[in-house]
């Protein structure tokens, strides 16, 4: 039996014989007395041998190689003085070993080796392939860790502070209105029917307010079958919440404390309450992104009203096609942006571009109020326009101004994409800070100009503002998103609990009753026997981790991920079955697999 | 804002002004004064209007009907002495509304009425395609708190108390070999391949234990695809546990600390330690199964040596053709129970004839030795042979014996049966009574006669008792049931981890390595690379709920079951899909969907 982990092993163990278990994460031979630095889940401790005072476990130790499984007994004894590592937290002390047992051994070259994997990096199909062997390394193992310290702290405090009950809700189950691709499977008994999995569990946990239940949470599994990006998997993790008779205030209150306690509990940071709060348009309008990253300052300035009489046609011709003119100040931006970087070509260019925008206009500040620009600029401003510009962006001798001119969307998006791009060459990020806040009063409905309707900018269960109700396509939604350093945490909302407010928003984007009775007339007819108000929240629990991790791919805090192909290349899921399966399932395969690499 | 649940008022809350969210559970309009039963999840509390002193909230609780949603606003009082109500937590005191908002009506006829539904039994069928009206029924409702009571308890003490980490493995993988048919999902992104549903999470977990996660739990969704029986689900949550450097002893030892900790936790009972155990040839002796339910005595009794010359061709040909001659002896028996139960046509014959028995001998013991029963068993008994039955069996007069006798599989199944039929018809069994046994020492396989191959009686991963190398076939596998009240609460096992062993059982299950390669070659391979003994355990969690909270069916256990039809009533999953979606799935159906009753 274990006496001890070997990373807990001090000084205070000293003189007490242990029983340790684990792996040899490196084996060092000094002419004749051998170490072994052995390796559990909580630490590494060293272990010494030699023919003269280990005579019985120097023959095994000789024999041992790096990651083999041993068990060894030994005594613990101070290192001496020249030996102290104050970097370990073992360091004080080493063990002595009266007998090492060889319990399995490595048969195969390593792919990698464990110990030295942070300084040499592996390549990640490597590390995805072998992932049992990426998951001993520290990094990772801290990773899991870490995740599951996140994890109980959340169930601790909604089980123990807030009254919230777990319930478990079907995978095996129907379309849920999230808008994205379902994975669906074909069921046996039910023939030429499919299941699908759950996008979320949104419909079960508003049936659950029906119910009673009052407050629901879940750390629920959910699946997309999107194209994947970077920071997507076909199956992820959400902290899931549902509360009846809250308003948003309470809601927003409550998940404040819920996050403060998160990263109290696990990473010891006190974050200043409440978090501030931004509307949806004042986050546009200042950050051009609804997940403003608040840590560095950047913040755009809109200056429709000074050019929109302007001469030079891409300014005027803006404001005239119903867009916008704003601008991205970024002090010392002379120094530290060339013109090459800007026109066409250059680097910041590229990245305008790919947000949409056709070029990318600027102005120099100079001493003085003096400015360089280009011709057609310049030619065209005149000086009432020019100070009002240097006034409202607070510009400074030595700013670059980089402006946006052209349909919103695409001024926002150029900007944003700039505004992130400098702060991070720039170096205004802290990587230490915390910044979270809450974005309200998402609009409603977004216009989907290709299809010439409107859309559901959330779900179609999110509830209006009470005083919009005027005109809904207008009106701002009861949604909140919770925003921690530029990404989107979670989000949530109140729903609509009253039938004829319901029908109203089918209505607005174009659901007929009949298809809202095929999509979720379940739903609609559990509403009809007595709903509470109620409304919601989930977290995105894999973003979570890998932020609080300090990583930058979502995969490093998941277990075992998938490639952005949708593949597990551990386990080479998936894979081609037994065509009497198929058969058994009521389908026929309409493709061949294609050999994999 | 709530200030109180409904549930939880009591007198010390008397003279309080409180805002209370819930149903009307029922409403009686007594002359002119109307009494709500106002119900939330925490329990039901009176509330009271009348014209006279709540004037303002009367017109409101003049139209609420029962299942209504309203917020309420009153003043705690004192019930006055003749309508004080002991059997209610609330019953001391009611509510004087000042204010009642209707927040939502019931806008559609009750399918069933909540508050009465237990006492007026509604059809299964109704409760499932309403469930969010059936769990807001008290049973219903305690029986979710239950279960996340249970999963509470589990989380705390495996975290707080044993070091376990919880890590969460896909739901989107490759087939698990555990014997059942798997549900697969077609990838878009993957021509042609298919993403198989988790059996459990065996594989992943063990590569954990390789990966040095030490301990591993999970509270883990399970999926198989079998035809339905009575408490089985297609899909299923499980406990799962593994673990390394730990011996059976130690692996039973923490699990009883478990179980023991979740009945103190959950329902305040200590059950007694160390748990009974019986090895798997004690337990299909004495009582015909591996999962005895030891609330009650009537154990099996081998008599074969004593019959096996019997001139009872019934008895000898079972010995002769290498079967066994049991006896379940009932005391008392001969007064409960009649020949024409015992005798073709009679209950008790019927439940032998399904477990496989061609027929059911019976010695009726009386007063001083004598017996009856028929010709031709009491013609070919000797005295002595009758001596020795009586004493073997322990019979007295008023003893009934039934008897098994051929193939010992078709015996203790019969025998089993019958056990436990006249257990229950006897009134045997204690209900309060929580029996809890470990099973170990299973055989490593069992002999398929059909296929006329050995196949593993657990998985192939189970390792198989050191002692027992010579010859595996007939090996004891280092495996373990708990079994509580006659049902298998959970299994494990320690697993192989030497490659060698490993050969030698894919070789007895006529596995060959390519097959063996291909169907878990990632495993195989894992353990090349340092593998730590380990061995692991997994609990069925909805069983467990289900008999802690005194159900007969898992469907009571879980909030969204499916039917045995593999239905969700409720949702109507599965369902028909559109045919383009399966043709960017690269499938094509082989059958139409029938048309649902």
């Amino acid at each position: 039996m274990r006496s001890f982990y070997c990373g807990r092993l001090r000084a205070e163990h000293i003189g007490k014989t242990v029983t340790l278990y684990g792996w040899v994460d490196r084996r060092r031979d000094h002419g004749g007395v051998i170490f072994l630095d052995l390796r559990d889940r909580e630490g590494v401790i060293q272990i010494v041998s030699d023919p003269v005072r280990t005579p019985d476990s120097y023959p095994v130790a000789d024999e041992i190689r790096n990651e083999y499984v041993v068990k060894v007994t030994g005594r613990v004894t101070r290192r001496p003085a020249e030996s102290l590592n104050p970097k370990l937290p073992t360091g004080e002390v080493e063990v002595y070993a009266d007998e090492i047992e060889l319990l399995s051994a490595v048969r195969k070259q390593m792919p990698f080796q464990v110990s030295t994997a942070e300084e040499e990096p592996v390549r990640e199909e490597l590390r995805l392939k072998y992932r049992y062997l990426d998951l001993r390394r520290e990094r990772m193992s801290r990773n899991l860790r870490l995740r599951h310290e996140i994890i109980k702290a959340i169930r601790r405090f909604l089980e123990d502070e807030a009254g919230f009950i777990e319930v478990e809700t079907p995978i095996l189950t129907r379309s849920t209105p999230e808008g994205a691709r379902d994975f669906i499977l074909p069921s046996r008994v039910n023939e030429g029917e499919w299941f699908a999995l759950p996008q979320s569990p949104q419909l079960f946990k508003q049936l659950l307010m029906v119910s009673g239940l009052d407050r629901y949470y879940q750390i629920a599994r959910c699946f997309r079958d999107e194209d994947l990006r970077a920071d997507r998997q076909p199956e992820f993790t959400q902290l899931d919440m549902e509360m009846s008779f809250m308003d948003q205030a309470e809601i927003l209150a409550l998940n404040e404390r819920l996050v403060c306690h998160i990263f109290r509990t696990v990473q010891g940071i006190e974050l200043p309450q409440p978090f501030p709060r931004l509307t949806y348009a004042e986050a546009m309008a200042r950050y051009g992104t609804d997940k403003p990253d608040t840590r560095y300052g950047l913040e755009l300035v809109e200056v429709s009203d000074i050019l929109q009489d302007s001469g030079f046609k891409v300014f005027s011709g803006a404001i005239a096609s119903g867009g916008q003119i704003k601008v991205l100040p970024i002090p010392g931006g002379n120094e530290a942006v060339s013109n090459v970087r800007i026109k066409p070509g250059g680097d910041l260019f590229k990245v305008a571009a790919e947000a949409g925008a056709k070029g990318l206009a600027y102005i120099r500040v100079r001493e003085g109020g003096e400015i360089d620009t280009i011709g057609a600029i310049k030619d065209n401003l005149t000086p009432e326009q020019k100070q009002a510009l240097l006034e409202r962006t607070g510009a400074q001798p030595g700013s670059l101004l980089l402006f946006g001119a052209g349909p919103t969307d695409t001024v926002n998006a150029t900007l944003d994409r700039l505004r992130q791009a400098l702060a991070r060459e720039l170096d205004l990020i802290d990587p230490d800070r915390q910044n979270l806040l809450w974005v309200t009063d998402f609009p409603m409905f977004e216009w989907n100009a290709d299809e010439n309707r409107w859309e559901a900018l959330h779900h179609p269960f999110t509830a209006p503002h009470p005083d919009d109700a005027d005109d809904l396509t207008q009106a701002r939604a009861i949604a909140y998103d919770l925003v921690f350093n530029g990404y989107e945490l979670g989000g949530g909302s109140l729903r609509i609990y009253q039938p004829e407010v319901q029908a109203q928003v089918f209505e607005i984007i174009g659901l007929s009753e009949a298809e809202a009775q095929d999509k979720f007339g379940f739903l609609l007819e559990a509403f009809e026997y007595g709903t509470p108000p109620h409304g919601g929240i989930a977290y995105g629990l894999d973003r979570l981790v890998m932020l609080m991790a300090g990583e930058q791919s979502i995969r490093d805090a998941i277990a075992f991920p998938k490639t952005q192909q949708a593949r597990c290349l551990l386990t080479q899921a998936p894979s081609s079955v037994d065509p009497r399966q198929l058969k058994e399932l009521h389908v026929a395969p309409t493709a061949t697999p294609k050999p994999q690499a």
